[in-house]
C-alpha cells in the first residue's frame, strides 16, 4: 500500500460520516513506480501504459480503502474521481488514459462502481509520474 | 444534452443525499464541439470566446442537473465549481474565463447561485476543449 | 483577508450542514501578491518560496474560515487540501512545496488540521500566483 512520506502532514483517508474522502495517488507499487509509468502522456508513455498507470493508481485506491474501512464489502458506491494525466500540450486524450481506473472500479463493484469524473492535464506531476487519481466514496 | 461516451465507465452525475456531484463537462453543443470553443486561451481562443464556452458549458452542467432530478426548481443552491482552463503557459487570466459559467449561475438563481470556485489552468484537455468545468449543488 | 474580485459572481466560503467549502485562494497580502510569490516552479520561484507561498495561502484560507465562523476554535478538523503548483513541464516536486499549507495547518490543529490531499502541476496560474489551494473542512 502506498505510505504518506516521512514527516509529511497529510493523510492518505479522512472520513466523514459515511463519505470517505481519499488523497490523490499514484502508479505506485509497493514504494516503488514503474519506469513504464513515469512521464508524459504524448510523450514517453503510451495510452495503453497510460491506460495501466490508472488502473494500478485505482488498486492503490482501493488499498487504502480497504485499510481505511478493514474491508471492500463494505462500499457502498464510489462518487467522484478526479484524474489528472501528465502530458504535453498537444496531447488531447485524458479520457482514454482515466478509463484505467474507471474500468476497474466497475469490473470490481459493477453498478456501484459508476462515479463521476473529471480527467484533465497537467504540465507536470510529483515524482514525474503519469497520472494522478483522487476519489470519494460511500460506505455502507 | 451531453452524453457519457460509449463504452465509458462513468456517469454523468451521482446523488448522495441532497448533495448532486457532476462529472467535469464541456462547451458541447449536442454531440459536438464547435471550433471556435476549441483550443487553448493565449492561443487560438480569445477570452471572450473562453468566457461563452464557459457559459455553455455551464448549459450543459444545467441540462444533466435537469435530467437528475427533473426540475431545475428543486436545486436549493449551488456549492461548488471546479474550472479548468485549456491554456498556454503565459496565460493568465483564468477567472475571466470561468466567470461565463459563474455570471450564467447567478443570472438563472440569483444569490443561490453563488458558489465557491477554483479556476486552474491545463495544459491541454480532452478533445481540445477549451474549459472543462465539474459542479456540486445542494437539492431542496 | 482576500476578498471576491469586484463583480464577480462566485463566494469565499459555502456552508453546507457541518462541511465548509473554500475557493482556491492563493498567496496575498491584502490585496496585493508580494512578487517573490508570483511565477513558476522550476523557473523563477524557489522551492522554499513556492513552500512559503502554500504557507500564506493556508494563512489566507484560515482568514477565510474565521470569518465564515467567527473563530477558528470551532473548527473541528481539516478534511481535504486541493494543491495547484504553477510550474514548469519539467518540475517535480509538488508536495514540498503544498507541504507549506500542510505544515502550517498542522502546526496550529494538531492531528484535527491532519488532511487528505492532492498536489498536481498546472502551466499556469490566474494572476501568475505560484500556487492556489481549495480546503474544505468540518465544523463542530
Amino acid at each position: 500500500m502506498p505510505e504518506v512520506p516521512k514527516g509529511a502532514n497529510f493523510i492518505l483517508f479522512r472520513r466523514t460520516g459515511k463519505l470517505l474522502t481519499l488523497s490523490g495517488s499514484g502508479p505506485l507499487k509497493g514504494a516503488i513506480i514503474p519506469s513504464q509509468y513515469k512521464g508524459k502522456l504524448g510523450k514517453e508513455v503510451s495510452i495503453k501504459q497510460g491506460y495501466n498507470a490508472a488502473r494500478l493508481t485505482a488498486m492503490n485506491l482501493l488499498l487504502i480503502t480497504r485499510a481505511a474501512i478493514k474491508t471492500l464489502d463494505k462500499i457502498d458506491y464510489i462518487v467522484n474521481v478526479e484524474g489528472t494525466v501528465n502530458c504535453t500540450p498537444d496531447f488531447t486524450d485524458q479520457p482514454s488514459v482515466i478509463n484505467g481506473c474507471s474500468d476497474l472500479l466497475v469490473e470490481i463493484f459493477g453498478k456501484n462502481g459508476h462515479h463521476t469524473r473529471s480527467a484533465i492535464g497537467a504540465c507536470s506531476l510529483a515524482f514525474d509520474i503519469s497520472v494522478e487519481i483522487s476519489m470519494s466514496l460511500m460506505i455502507k
